[in-house]
């Protein structure tokens, strides 16, 4: 697999790939801060509120590393971040991409108090470990090297997560057990949707595959997904659903709206 | 100087006015949080970004530091913290403790980009650190222990803002000048004012000296704020303007509007 760093020429479809993927995590991982932000007014306690804040700025500082890589490349990304700061509610896809699930509109439906807030981090959270954590051997190396803390704080949201959701049942009592538990199949289904269908591993994949910019298929991203998962709710002490069908609608999508060379400039 | 620590029994005077002046702070660090993040559509840079949304994380910890203090001393810090995040516009002057500053109604007014931004923490933040440090020396052992961290942390708050003032003469040109140089006048007068009139050092300010819940005068806060902000504007490469006029409109209150013991219960 031949790899590129930094200032290595790249050819021409490479470099329109790793743009495109690169702006859609950068994008989408700090438009998900945004969305984070806003379930603040769900927090219960002092500490729930801290750390729910450090994950926004974490989130943030994905988007940060990301763009930092994207910039030489010849990117506007202060275009970009301006866009998403002045238009949070309803970012023109024109201009920025981000994550069907990470559009306030989707997003905000999900949400109606702090259980869900944890069970977010512990049933979504998995499939952004399992997904993202395959960028750690991207073959664009200064990728590589920013997805190693992308992912370990990844695993931090996901522990966050399950330190949210078993101070709930510690706190909350049986009403917080059973808040806890009916969030479950709404959010594991999303994360299971999360890498896309399995069976649309097609011709983007394919390209991106020989490239070395993905390196996992939809299968693989889903079944490490469960695996995580499943190990994390018996720790909580909550059960898994019999049957979760997955939910694509809020996948991680392949196909630009427009090229994204043109947008954002 | 009696010191005390976590279990010790309480004078009943000294109680009331240790859970006084720990509330504000913790109240008005939280809300603190919420304006600073509400700046964020002002950012115009990835980094910026990030940046700004630690600043939020750690203004919140600050909260979440008091509250745990307040709360082994019978104050519901659930019931002020869920308050603030669900009445982030405005918050009950019953129910919790915010200087004007940071209520949303006064802060909106001063902030037009992100110039403004980075001298608020340039300019405001100063007088912070200069009234906060005094904690350190509180009489209430874990007040005192927590006021370190509080203290470094918003020393690294005006470390940002000189950052990210340098950022603006560097990256936004004269433009960016003009805008910071603007700036400082209102927000000189609102750091300056911070502490309160010299002249109020009455009754409650002895009160508090005589616990040791105090250790300096407004009059020692305003010459340690104008030492900092001088230094800092003329490594910025800013003019000082020449006369200030403080403004107490938005300072940190003495006065409960009703016995703290009874909010938030």
């Amino acid at each position: 697999m031949k790899k590129y760093d930094q200032n290595d020429t790249l050819p021409e479809d490479y470099k329109a790939a790793l743009i495109d993927l690169l702006a859609f995590q950068a994008d989408s991982e700090f438009a998900g801060g945004q969305r984070v932000e806003e379930n603040m007014k769900f927090a219960t306690r002092p500490e729930e509120a801290y750390r729910l804040a450090k994950k926004v700025m974490e989130e943030m500082g994905h988007g940060w590393y990301c763009w930092e890589i994207l910039a030489p490349l010849g990117v506007d990304v202060n275009a970009r971040v301006q866009h998403l700061v002045q238009n949070r509610d309803n970012p023109d896809p024109k201009k920025v991409r981000v994550i069907n699930g990470f559009r306030k509109e989707n997003w905000s439906t999900l949400f109606e108090c702090w259980a869900d807030v944890a069970m977010f981090s512990t049933a979504v959270t998995p499939a952004a470990v399992a997904f993202l954590g395959q960028y750690r051997e991207s073959s664009y190396l200064p990728w590589a090297k920013v997805s190693e803390r992308i992912w370990a704080e990844e695993k931090g949201h996901l522990a966050f997560g399950v330190w949210a959701a078993k101070r709930v049942m510690e706190l909350d009592g049986e009403k917080g057990r059973e808040q806890l538990q009916a969030a479950v199949p709404k959010f594991m289904q999303i994360g299971l949707g999360f890498a896309g269908r399995p069976a649309d591993d097609s011709e983007h994949f394919a390209k991106y595959f020989e490239y070395g910019l993905k390196v996992r298929t939809a299968q693989q991203i889903q079944d490490e997904y469960m695996e995580i998962v499943s190990k994390r709710l018996k720790e909580i002490g909550l059960e898994m659903p019999a049957k979760i069908e997955a939910n694509y609608d809020m996948r991680v999508g392949y196909a630009a709206s427009q090229p994204l060379t043109m947008a954002g400039k």
